[in-house]
């Protein structure tokens, strides 16, 4: 079941995490059942030469995607905390937007596991892989 | 044996990596034997709430270290990229500079692997440990 | 293209990995197009108290499914050796065998990376999730 | 401080690991602050072709390492699980005992996180590094 919808989501990003939205470079597309999917706008900002988007901007991606997934499921977690990130860079990606499907793979009450496959937008080819662990708060810590 | 001063792997970078080199952010203290640390200056740009530093600035302090790294000891590859990238963050950095202690494990023809822990300037306490590895290109690539 | 047969690499595998292949645990059950169906046979030997698969266990049937989805699309490559395996454990195993989908998200000429999700036969709750990563021989060096 | 002896810790395996306890192959040689030593006897079970060690032995003897450890330092916690192990392999052990230097970089109430270098006895030169995360289990499940 979805708690928080895209605009809700949205608005508690703009609040929590301003200097990511405030780039307006990260777009939730849509959320599921345990599942997002988010957009890094294609922009000079996240460029290594040759014109790919750099590491740190695809880790970013998928860290806020499989962020904001968990707040779809659970609600506004404000101190849920990213514990591991493993990231594979397997292609170049393409000079326009990356796309990450992100799927929860475990909610658990203490701990949340995901995956987030990244391609340029109208391809099928996994420009970078991601595995994230989120250590989930104790519900009296919640916001 | 160091194949590059940390003079001409600022201009390197400078050159290579404009986007990274132009926010100031990102200090290389110093090099050695298949060692690097790099500094990342504590600013606003890098916060999460709270007042911490960003997990994608972490990740970006970790990656351009260890490329440090590598370039002091085998010279001026560009075309070296991180093919992979696991970090653990372990505790929230204080609101100071961070540091990466940046040390190669392996520097192969192929592959160079390196590991870096982060912690608060004047601290002893690791915040964050990130392990990567690096594809080397052909000799006949190398610029 | 595929171009070894599961019986193949069946008989590859008892000539260069003996210890794995005379436990008779590790069944091949498919290859397909950049992907492996590996069976890991439920069996006390791999058990940790509670009656649950071990950890060692996860690892080599992901390790050897992966390694098993490469022998299928480029022959026998003896040489090829992991150089990094990422593995979420997700929730306890039911005491019976264990299936890994194993997908090869990149066969390049040096590096190959794959992912190998693992459910108990029957169930669609992924217990582990694992990427790894192999550097492919060059050509000369190839059995 | 630490709460529990090798001794102990051996006693302590014996009878929650039986498995890996009666291979006889695995030896704690030193627990520490935050930290273990333990030794893989060298014996061609664990072998590949060519004579080396193992992927998932070099796996277990970390896991199993870090998971000493923690129990030097916490006493004996037998739902303490590995949630996540990252190994890199970054070059051939020698025909030798192989011994993993383990170190806590955190010790939570939730999680613990280490690190294993591994090195062939009478070598410096790391052979595996490996990264991995412990769930904690909440007081009232401790044994």
């Amino acid at each position: 079941m979805i708690v928080m919808s895209v605009a809700e989501i949205e608005a508690f990003l703009s609040r929590e995490f301003p200097q990511i939205a405030e780039t307006g470079d990260f777009i939730i597309e849509e959320v599921g059942e345990m599942s997002a999917r988010m957009r890094l706008r294609y922009h000079d900002r996240h460029l290594r030469p040759g014109g790919t988007i750099s590491g740190p901007s695809m880790f970013a991606l998928a860290d806020v995607g499989l962020y904001v997934a968990i707040l779809a499921q659970i609600g506004p977690v404000a101190l849920a905390v990213t514990t591991n990130l493993n990231i594979n860079f397997l292609r170049m990606p393409e000079q326009r937007d990356l796309i990450a499907h992100c799927k929860l793979m475990k909610l658990g009450k203490r701990l949340a596991v995901g995956e987030a496959s990244m391609m340029s937008v109208g391809s099928d080819s996994v420009v970078a892989h991601a595995t994230a662990t989120y250590s989930i708060p104790p519900r009296s810590e919640v916001l």
